[in-house]
């Protein structure tokens, strides 16, 4: 079992309020569906969608204001619009995906999802399906509500329903040795070991109500010690996702332990 | 704790391929918020969005062939189309609603929901939300999937969280002796026991996957007998739901026992 994680970079135009990128979307829909290897979940991040709205009605920090639920639905409804773009976009492009939203079936404890019923989950991927899932706006038994990242669940669903392999999509290569946008020189690391991961990994400069690329590795960091294989590709790059989806040889970093 | 139930007919133009009534329900989110009687859940039908789609890919009759897993899913994917615009609506209209998507949490089985885990659920209503649900094409452990209709939902949460009373709001007065579009002479009932369902309630003239107003009424019937007071009103005169929800006088059919 695969799980494809598309990172809002990639499936919206980050500086565009909800802006869904539609073109990028639709040729990795085919790319997935020419890889053909399932069973497969796909997880997104909220990009120009869910993060602006959580940001703006702070809900990240969890409820201070009742007034504060309208905000916490609207960013629900931001990453319902988002979801539903990309799962019409899959069927069409014949991968049979199924929308699931993650604030119906789970709540966190102190922002983290301490356990996790992912039997409907795996009900839909036993049917052949391809679940799709989404960073949301979740009940919190300790803060009302908090921000689920799409990283966080990924890890948690990955430990839980036993992946094999995390595919993390991006707008950049990997990781580098340095800002690959400030320094000409900077390297792509083919292989990063997550108990070292205070490489220069770029600090994301959009608005991201989850944690940013540190964030993504500490929960990349819990997959790949629950014994998945973890690899960050560009998926702006024509092929790449493709090629990870099948295992084959693709431009990226490896984590190892 | 009040259920409101917004009838497919009430919500879109049932006569048009997904459309939705957005004039409908943009007053009825102005008399919910005018009653401001919480807590309160509302549950809608699928109307000319679920329903024709539903159809036709034989979602009903469960899985057949492997091909109909797309029209399964998109037989959700209309149904969350319908469902965010009246969240939308809702919002706006200074409703705290936040959406709930059924195939996320549950399942039936043969398509009956044998247990449902309402916990989610209530835990959005303590917070003093209104969650909105709706029928939808969900998981079937002896059949794959099946249709599970909002009036199913909403008899086993009434009776799972005690409802104090369910309003279903359509677009007829309620139930007449005689069809009231063709007999002038037909007269309002203003109390219906429902171990007498045998009165002309009319076959409803469109496309219905889920039983049409018989299984509306034997759903109906299993929340009357766990204690809730069931009315129907019609929802294209204005106020009547407004009058409903606050427990008010108001035109339309009682059910008793």
């Amino acid at each position: 079992m695969q799980i494809l994680k598309l990172g809002g970079s990639v499936v919206t135009h980050k500086d565009e309020y909800m802006s869904a990128h539609t073109e990028n979307i639709k040729r990795i829909a085919k790319e997935i569906a020419e890889a053909g290897s399932y069973p497969l979940i796909i997880v997104h991040g909220g990009g120009s969608f869910g993060h602006p709205v959580a940001k703006k009605h702070r809900i990240a920090e969890g409820m201070v204001d009742k007034s504060q639920i309208f905000g916490f639905s609207e960013t629900h409804q931001a990453m319902v619009k988002l979801n539903e773009i990309i799962v019409d976009i899959l069927l069409k492009a014949d991968v049979p995906a199924f929308a699931i939203s993650p604030s119906s079936m789970l709540y966190t404890n102190g922002k983290r999802l301490n356990e996790l019923d992912t039997s409907i989950v795996k009900e839909y991927i036993e049917l052949g399906m391809v679940p799709v899932l989404y960073g949301d706006a979740v009940l919190d038994s300790e803060q009302t509500f908090a921000i689920l990242s799409g990283d966080q669940l990924i890890a948690q669903l990955s430990n839980d329903l036993g992946a094999d392999r995390i595919i993390f999509a991006s707008d950049v290569d990997g990781i580098f040795t340095d800002n690959p946008k400030l320094n000409p020189d900077a390297k792509l690391l083919k292989k990063v070991s997550v108990g070292n991961i205070e490489a220069n990994v770029g600090d994301t400069t959009h608005t991201d109500v989850t944690g940013g690329m540190q964030g993504k590795l500490s929960e990349a960091a819990e997959a790949v010690k629950g014994g998945a294989d973890v690899i960050m590709v560009n998926a702006f790059e024509a092929g790449r996702v493709k090629a990870a989806i099948r295992g084959e040889k693709v431009i990226g970093t490896f984590l190892t332990l």
